[in-house]
């Protein structure tokens, strides 16, 4: 899965195909690190305060912890995890979830899936239904290689359409029906709906009903942990009623999938829920932080922010600020804003495509032009979607290189 | 700089690297873009609308008018255009803009003037400052490769480092003064900071003085024509003066570069001005199209909008809306939001992670799941940032692939 390579070699490595790689100055530059693409693991021992910036990087004595957290949790719950890989899009932290007890993983996309097959993860579901010819070919093609991808669908025609796709490619596709919680964004209407879709695929050839999913996106972010319960039981109750109609008229039901990081303590109320599609808690982000959770109704403390943006000042020659080297293409512009970590009395901004912003109130500290802070994410998703690889970092010290494999991967 | 590659022999040299490619299938994933990642042109010749989704487009004829447009207006202005490549990232683009006669291009990062001098761009000219060593070793190792590589700087220290690490590399760098227009962002104060600081550089060894930057970001979306020359020329005033006491103290003055879409042709009123560093003008965007221009108020019409995203409806089962395949991570979260081309009645929503919404509101049309549609984007940098490539399309034909090879080089 990865290989062993000393920082020298490495170094002179890459630098056999890129120009400008001294190898008696520190860091790593995204073309050096796309020169060596083809791993996806790439050990490391540098500090994190050596890398070049913007950096993203993973703290894993945090990611491990929150692994850890979430998987006593839901096994304390009696129900599985199943990540959800559109947040990470990195072989090495799927293989971190399956070891530490997840079922398998979760993608959006089919572009996810294949990469994340491809890299030897073999269980995957696809939680978005495949409408194109294009992409119907592609999964169908996935399944004939991979007995573990299982895939989504939400209309009878649909349906139909991954069953003609199923017998040309001479393959049994595994499929769970989508269903909607209320958002009318994807998935089939609780109920009847979704019941006769799944009677459908029991009964269509080269398809086998393996159960549902219901992601409730909505509720995952609702403040306060009380409040959040409340809406999450709700809008699940219906699916709950369509798993035991589905139940109930025999059909296949050893797979109910839905919540998230906002819920994966309340989820498994919901009756026949099997497992939780989590996936911001490997990371945290200042969205998440901000929801509250059942012991600080404040800050959501259930899960440590392990993903980290590096950053370097540029500008610090004007009174009350400073500018930075991550702007919006480092940071992208969600909100909360980042956070500086370790630091008070300071925001930070990343409106700006190229630069970010410090504004000062009572500081903590104050930086200099060639100072390097780190910044906890805004938005975990988008972020790392920015990035083709990550650092993977324990006591300030890079342990490994983790390439972002299915960055960019939106088809 | 491309070669021809029939889209049959294409298809199949990408199948051999990846899994799930049938040559019997339209379009082409971004798994297989990647497999030929040592091509920055790919000829093809396929309808734009058998790509698969979500897919970055740009229109040739509109591209090309943009292009026309800039060169033909900066000319009649007396001054030249250098191009920023922060935009569009695309070795591609930057050799068209300079074959129609623009002086260079400008990057804002390191890595960017790396990927563009590696692809054969010679003219560079990096406007924000290095201020790591790592990044002014990488600096100097490319002036020593590309004698057409200039750079910045805003501070007597920072010049001072740049003359230490010219030296020790053995090269003489060329470098401007980067001038701060009032946003207190990057750059120097106008007058005399700046003053001192061209004339240090004029005397420290290793380099040598080509002028001065001053780029004024906060003005190019200023609403309405007559507000914004107003804005621009007041806030380049100073700029403007010091450009004059450069002069008086015989510094060289041959590059004041400044300005951008927004102002392109405001900006040589300001007195010194030789070139602006224009980038969205090749693209346009929602933003760009709000902030009206010389001959309409309303709308900004001087440049075609080029760069759209093709998308697939996913859901169309609830009533006033569809779902669609392109959310934040392939249009980015910025407003106003995607503008749906050639359609009334409707409105575009990027804010979820996965997928669009589209709501309808007297729609001139509606969608069926598998239909696509092409969206105007919100905000052209940061989206161009989360593709590999783009699609080269002249009437609804994609004629190239272009590689987006300096996406995510924000370090």
């Amino acid at each position: 899965m990865g290989r062993s390579l000393p920082r020298r070699r490495f170094l002179q490595a890459a630098g056999a195909a890129v120009v400008g790689v001294p190898t008696s100055v520190k860091g790593f530059t995204t073309t050096e690190m796309r020169s060596m693409a083809a791993d996806d693991v790439i050990q490391a021992d540098i500090s994190k305060w050596e890398l070049d910036t913007p950096a993203l990087c993973v703290d894993l004595d945090a990611l491990e912890a929150n692994l850890a957290t979430m998987q006593s949790t839901v096994t304390r719950n009696g129900i599985a995890s199943r990540p959800h890989a559109k947040t990470h899009k990195c072989p090495q932290i799927a293989r971190m979830q399956l070891q530490r007890g997840s079922v398998g993983i979760c993608t959006a996309k089919v572009g996810e899936a294949e990469v994340m097959l491809e890299h030897g993860i073999d269980q995957v579901l696809m939680t978005t239904s495949n409408v194109t010819p294009f992409k119907i070919e592609r999964a169908m093609r996935l399944r004939r290689f991979y007995p573990g991808f299982v895939q989504a669908t939400d209309t009878p025609d649909n349906a139909r359409d991954l069953s003609a796709a199923a017998q040309a490619a001479g393959v049994t596709a595994d499929v769970v029906v989508d269903v909607d919680p209320g958002g009318r964004r994807t998935g089939i209407t609780p109920g009847q709906p979704a019941l006769q879709l799944a009677q459908l695929i029991d009964q269509l050839p080269g398809l086998r009903l393996v159960g549902m999913l219901c992601y409730d996106g909505g509720s995952q972010h609702v403040q306060g942990f009380g409040a959040r319960r409340a809406q999450t039981l709700e809008r699940l109750a219906p699916a709950s009623e369509t798993f035991n109609m589905m139940q109930r008229s025999g059909l296949n039901t050893e797979i109910f999938s839905g919540g998230g990081t906002g819920t994966y303590n309340i989820d498994h109320e919901a009756h026949g829920l099997t497992d939780v599609q989590v996936g911001s808690y490997a990371f945290m982000d200042a969205q998440y932080l901000a929801i509250g959770g059942s012991s600080d109704d404040e800050v959501y403390t259930d899960f440590q922010p392990s993903l980290t943006i590096l950053t370097t000042v540029l500008n610090s020659q004007y009174e009350g600020r400073a500018t930075t080297d991550a702007g919006a293409k480092a940071c992208t512009i969600n909100q909360p804003w980042p956070i500086v970590k370790g630091e008070t009395g300071m925001s930070y901004r990343s409106g700006s495509d190229e630069f970010g912003t410090l504004l000062y109130d009572n500081p903590s500290r104050t930086y200099r032009t060639g100072d390097k802070l780190e910044v906890i994410v805004s938005h975990c998703d988008p972020v790392v979607n920015l990035y083709d690889q990550m650092y993977a970092v324990r006591n300030d010290r890079v342990e490994a290189i983790w390439r972002i494999a299915a960055r960019g991967m939106s088809a």
